[in-house]
């Protein structure tokens, strides 16, 4: 039954503080710890019904969330995209460091330390 | 009783999707189209203490997921701080075209299509 794990776990990432506790736990467990529906259902004493149950009622959840308010689609690219700046930033600074012009300096400086605050 | 308009709006802006459409429709009226108490229940044909119960009730919904979440506090700066680096890219660009580096120029045209993409 498994859904594609990364974006399970982009969703859960997202919005997984609006579950119970308990469909928190179940739901990590499998995607996040990989543990089968079966180790699951050993670990939380419940059936391997009820953990299948409990953990496809979390993803039904996350993903009608995510159907209405979008934020993974808008916002889960956003950290890769802010490294890969910072990294075309720091080129640019090194290759001014030959050059050594102030304002292209300065202004790199600030690039990438916006994304810095941006990430942290 | 009006909550800090601008934060109200954010919250909605985030998660408007996941109240009632009722919710929404009171809730716009009051913190985007700043209409009173008095005029939405003339509108909404509800009475005036119908309106507030609804719209505190909203707001309670949306404080409560973003107490839980956090992607308003972790995203609602990004916008401006992107621009901000747009400028600063293409001021670089600027500097640069009177020195005619061809990696600077590569890398700077290379960080704001990122950001354009990022803000599209």
């Amino acid at each position: 039954m498994k859904s594609d794990t990364f974006y399970m776990s982009m969703l859960f990432d997202f919005y997984g503080e609006l579950l119970t506790d308990k469909q928190k736990e179940l739901f990590d467990l499998y995607y996040n710890e990989d543990l089968s529906l079966t180790e699951i259902a050993e670990h939380a004493e419940i059936s391997r019904q009820g953990v299948r149950d409990a953990i496809v009622r979390a993803e039904t959840i996350l993903r009608d969330i995510e159907d209405k308010v979008g934020l993974v689609k808008k916002y889960s690219g956003y950290e890769n995209k802010l490294i890969q700046i910072r990294e075309e930033a720091s080129y640019i600074a090194k290759v001014n460091s030959g050059i050594r012009n102030y304002e292209i300096a300065k202004r790199t400086e600030s690039i990438i330390n916006t994304i810095d605050e941006l990430l942290k």
